[in-house]
């Protein structure tokens, strides 16, 4: 049995740690600084506080970030900073380039990266979801998960492979649903919402459901702002056209007011939104 | 019956010209420059060469333009410049202030402008494609199809709004197809392809088939190159991102020398277009 260090436990993180207890871990995480409602989940969770990330790390074989994606980095450097020698989990949705910037930061001070990508929803026993390894000692990892509610892959591929995965992913889920978004708003700017409605009824049933999935996401838009800038560099760091997902995080910034929202806004809110003021 | 000029029977143009032929119109058409292929596609599709495009307005009180997005302002201005004073139906995929620079360059010379937006593949009678209307006269072409394999809908709308439905549609179903090649392109560049397409087979499985929609797409690829670029200044008129359709403009850049091709290519020799060449 392990002790291992969960930064931070937001939705996502507290189901992972969960996970973990439930395979008979000891999930520590830090509870400085963070709100009552972070509190409440880790509690709900298992996880054990142990007041700051420096008091956290201590005795901590293996640390998981799991962070909105423009956090990352700065997460690396913190535990950097407290000259952690451990096993460090980076388990965001962020680009390759920037998963070899976190190795390189942790790995400086003499810790060990391994590469994660998360796909699919908080692991809850209702859902699917699957956690994919890359690097050296992501068998290890994967191996921490074996029976719990997060199935988890190791990639027989090295740092980089993981977030690449979970971008080719999210490119598509996350950025589909942003494309559609801005389709919406383009008809109803033309005055066509219901022609094109009409039209897709026709030919293309289910993409009117479809375009209304920016509802239910608007709550995490502000999460996948710097996700899409993530995806686009991705894509530019081959060569490839990195511009659908400059439009995708744009469609998403001009949604981040509805951050953390309880019921999902209607779908007029959010063309209201997603289009300029007038006058 | 109506005498009417199609310019210029392409695929769409020769099958919607037969839709027209079929309802007892004279459908006449200028072979002066065009390609065999040309000719034998308007004369099986029952369509009278006139010769030269003046020859083919005299006479003609409808005009239908069917080509290329990139070509569609020069038609109109050609047209104009035979001093044409009928209708003048802009079918093309073009942006609504595309349609309403054709508007005016029509308009200047006498003409009436009907704005047109063709959705689905060219009507055979085996398949399901719609002409939208737009604009002051939209009913009575959308009469001349009655009874003909192309359903015809005129929008109680002004002109703009044709183009504007045509732009919403065709954002999604080529916009997406792009998307996806970028994302294939991108998985392979990684090194994730199978992992990728094991995960689609898991939580996304119609996706990897739609994925490969770009084979079928590649030999259009090269029309639609300037049609993602109208599609993208149609966002953009209204402060919309047309990001999108940048990205996916580029994609169709790449792969535009399949023009025509025969028989669609294999998923990775698209894949090899797309990619940068190494080295």
């Amino acid at each position: 049995m392990k002790t291992i260090a969960m930064l931070h436990p937001g939705e996502m993180g507290a189901a992972v740690g969960a996970c973990l207890v439930s395979r008979g871990h000891r999930v520590v995480w830090a509870s400085a600084g963070r709100s009552p409602a972070t509190v409440a989940r880790a509690k709900a969770a298992g996880l054990v506080d142990a007041g700051t990330v420096a008091q956290a790390l201590q005795g901590a074989e293996i640390v998981f970030s799991i962070c909105p994606p423009h956090a990352a980095l700065a997460q690396a450097k913190e535990v950097a900073a407290c000259a952690y020698r451990g096993i460090y989990v980076d388990a965001n949705a962020v680009a390759p380039k920037t998963v070899h910037a976190v190795q390189k930061t942790v790995e400086a001070v003499g810790a060990q990266l391994v590469d994660g990508g998360i796909i699919g929803s908080a692991p809850n026993g209702k859902n699917s979801t699957r956690i994919y390894l890359s690097g050296k000692g992501g068998a290890d990892i994967a191996d921490l998960f074996k029976g719990s509610f997060l199935n988890s892959i190791a990639l027989d591929a090295p740092i980089g492979a993981a977030s690449a995965l979970k971008m080719c992913y999210a490119a598509w889920t996350k950025g589909a649903t942003a494309l559609l978004a801005d389709i919406r708003s383009l008809a109803q700017a033309e005055g066509v919402e219901a022609a094109l409605l009409s039209e897709w009824a026709i030919s293309q049933p289910a993409t009117i459901k479809r375009s209304e999935q920016v509802t239910a996401a608007a709550r995490k838009a502000w999460r996948w702002i710097a996700e899409m800038e993530e995806i686009a560099s991705s894509f530019e760091a081959v060569g490839l056209p990195g511009h659908f997902h400059h439009g995708a995080s744009e469609i998403y910034r001009r949604l981040d007011g509805f951050k953390d929202i309880a019921q999902p806004p209607a779908m007029q809110e959010i063309l209201a939104e997603l289009l300029p003021k007038k006058g």
